[in-house]
């Protein structure tokens, strides 16, 4: 069984949220993925919910935009962790999405992560750090990918420095 | 078996929408309500929903506000004309109302109505027009209440005209 | 006689908003289509909004962009249900047209459909779904839309498990 | 036949703007006051919008909250200045009028007025500046003006520096 | 000596108000062009803009973007009618240039016209609309281009109900 | 050792997340309460953040208002699941708070809540969520909150059934 | 001759920055006030600013709200560090405030400090900090006063942990 | 010892505030640049912070976007000035990244740049105000500075006169 259950409303979501997947993927993190809508199957989408902690499941990702009912849905059938992940849109870079998935009512949390390409990488990480609570071998991991991280910060620092800005500059404007 | 199915999530929005109910009453048109939550009560709003054509309703009123997934949710089980209301909020006056409301994907339909007090009003009025689609004797009520409203208009008008705007003024400061 | 009318401020929001056109043509819902401005042409669009109720029209769509205010100016003489579609411009996504189309006066209601290309869809939707309230076979064909657009959400799922999501984006991005 | 006409969506706006009414009172300019709606009165509006020209007026103000298609409407119909005011509204203080009013299409022109007390004055003063282009004691009345306004800022400020600072915010939180 | 002043912050704006200039040609306008700065060259905005009176020009177009200060610096210098363009932004659409524009404290009124393409046309036919208001022939040009305007709207109209609407999408999206 | 630990940037914040406590206390789920600053003690908010995990806590809230970066700084030194609750401000009723809490770069995630009173409650859910993904006993316990929240839904639609909507609108009103 | 230049476009903003003032008291540094528009009084308020560093000010404060010109116009005039602050307004709280500051064109640098009460104390600050950089007295005081306030949230901090956060809100709700 | 210091939270923001090196180097003021994440290396930037001042440096200048919390962590470890350049996101054109910097809690101030292209340059400006409020030689070079863009906007303006508004747009839309 895996650890964590991933709903995208809709199939074209999915390359806009890749990075979840390698990151779950890097960690050895289990997950599944269900393309379901809040709207057009709304019967499939809470049948997944109802099931999820029964199966064994630890957290939920449901990925969503514009009127982004689907983290809320979800949310409405299981009293596991919901991480929603707002996709950018049209209106104001995403607005829409974000304050439909942020404000939801006293008594039905959901978690909202960043619109945009951070917002699947961190939903996924906040559901490892959700795991890693009772999991000493993935907080060790979590521990390690910070310092992979600022490790890769500092090495960028370091080649400005060796090359000066004005290279570097350049080395950028060519990708 | 009353045409016109009102809901909402919470009952402490009762009274923003209260034009609502007057208007329905001036119509003589039948209505009733339900208050029922998209979060807290899924289950109840989805088997009210499912119901509503077979028990011969003719449209749907949702109202919410915030992470306003109510209408969405209805629409999502009923293919019944379903009309939003947001209620305003301190989020922008009810930006976050509104668009979860209105930005609704492709496939389920929700009219959206105005954010404030002119949105229970015209949800009352715009279910009117639907009914009245079919039923002359309604429209020629609508028509009534047009020329109504404009009267009223016109006889504000008159009475600036009367008074000159000062004394007027006066007299809306007065109120 | 047409059941629907649609009314288009300008004729370079026709492609806009394409969808609508082709969903009517999907259930066999006669349309007529007229480009007329609030603005340019307001003689024009009064006569034609005035006539709409004698001529055995339904519903009206109204699509406008900026400080659309089309909708609203149909709305004010004719008491059909009449269904705001907002175009997308560069304020913000089209927050202009979506403000100027939803924020109507009490008395005159229209209903507003999401910015971008679901408005197009929807409203085409919602104004079937007006017609269905008295018109059994519509009701159904909507069912079955559903029922469509439900399969279509489970055989993408489905593609997915089967592909694996890694090659599921692949495929996407070669689009 | 006064020279300019102003018209307003509702009574309810008559206080808001009553700036206006003392900016023309104070230059010796008429005006006439219709109350008068876009949506609830069109056919009055438009003909009293079409009659302006030929009645003599020079300029008209609009003043409109929320869907504030009012001074749009009037354009529409008269090609003497518009000068719109927006209404501030609970959105998020008046956005929505402001864009209603704002964004009109190329061939419409609307001059917009700020949102709030501002609006009225304004609105006043820049049509005294339309009629000033051809009457010079007019703009001989606007420089004094001017003056007027340039030495109450200055005659504030030898307040402050007499009393001090301290004692001058205690004077203004008297009030 | 030219009846309009037009003053631009920046030439980059030029291209971007084009259809100000074909506007005032087509109506036999004369107008002067200023690139003068409110902040890079402020002396000189300063001086131009109080000789603008005295030099006889009866209406100044300011066309400026970001924290546009333009058309306010130049109205704090004359009492001229001041008319505003705001230049569309990376901010929400011109947002920024938007407010920046329009919020001016009572007593110095400047008249705001749409950001985007619409705002340069506009802006002269308000200008026009100013200078209408003494001179008859421009009146009735106005007029002319008014009916120009609706006829050509009208033939669009005539197309698409010759072409049809699919046809005449495809001639669209040809361009 | 208590299970969640609470900091809050500023004093002033206790009461408007008090809901917060209240549910850790009907959960009799232990917690910790911090007042420390992310920008006025950041060394002594920086130590508390990184002794976290080795203290024992299983996830943290952090409250925060305006430049909200309370909880991206503890975030920026702990691996366990950070929770952010944005305050409600004048701009546009908490806009900064939210985006300030919510646009984390990749790699240090945060949970956003809503803004508003609801924030408080549904941080405590969330955490109390993510304590139980390893703890049946509240996990029931959460069952039972959910019914009881729904069993408080419905007892007040009964309430406006047997009462009528006018006499419960009124008793609303007294209060 | 004082250290510091205040101006402010009106007189009703003073005790709106009164922190502002309390600060540079605390810190001992000399400071004027001068009430001038950047519309009202534009040439007063040139001549100052054109002043300011041959009399030897260090640097300026411009207080504004609305179409918040006054700081761009003064750093138009003087090359000393200009430093804006945002009147907070009913629109969104300040938004056009913080805009028509912020968004000043590249070479003429504004610097915006935060909308609301923590304006005035954070430009005066800023302002020291200025100084400070060639002042080591100031560039300890500056220290000490973060201390103390540290020092306040920690007291503030203890108090919570001695009374418990129950008291403490009561305490807070008793002011 | 360099005069200012530079940090950028992502090496991607490099070429996004070039125009700010350029500047510099333009005045011959000496920089140091460091790449080092509020979050992803929280104790290299704590650590650069904590030692500007004894180092000699005179002002710092922190660049970031999204949740943009480097700014205000950079100065809650120092005392020196420092000027936050918020980067434009999808989020409405950085109003997050805008947000996020400008907020501040009194008693820790941040200098907020425009977002933008232009936020580069007057960082680096204003950073040279602060010095030269000390430095004589610099202040001078300033005056040349804006003698030099006041004369570039001439010479475009000269041109635009020589070679009419026609021809000069032409000569733009060739770049």
């Amino acid at each position: 069984m895996p650890d964590i259950a991933v709903i995208l409303g809709s199939d074209s979501d999915l390359p806009k949220v890749k990075e979840m997947f390698s990151v779950f993927e890097e960690f050895g993190v289990s997950f599944e993925i269900l393309i379901s809508s809040a709207h057009r199957t709304p019967e499939r989408t809470k049948q997944w919910a109802c099931e999820l902690r029964g199966r064994g499941l630890k957290a939920v990702i449901a990925v969503a935009g514009g009127a982004a009912h689907l983290p809320g849905v979800v949310a409405s059938y299981t009293t596991l962790p919901v991480i929603g992940v707002p996709i950018e849109t049209a209106l104001a870079g995403g607005l829409d999405s974000i304050l439909s998935i942020l404000q939801m009512p006293a008594g039905i949390p959901v978690a909202t992560m960043p619109a945009g390409k951070s917002g699947g990488a961190n939903a996924a990480l906040f559901a490892i750090a959700v795991l890693a609570s009772t999991d000493e071998s993935l907080s060790g991991k979590l521990d390690e990918y910070r310092q992979k991280a600022a490790r890769t910060v500092m090495d960028k620092n370091e080649k400005v420095q060796a090359l000066g800005y004005k290279e570097y500059i350049k080395t950028l404007e060519k990708k």
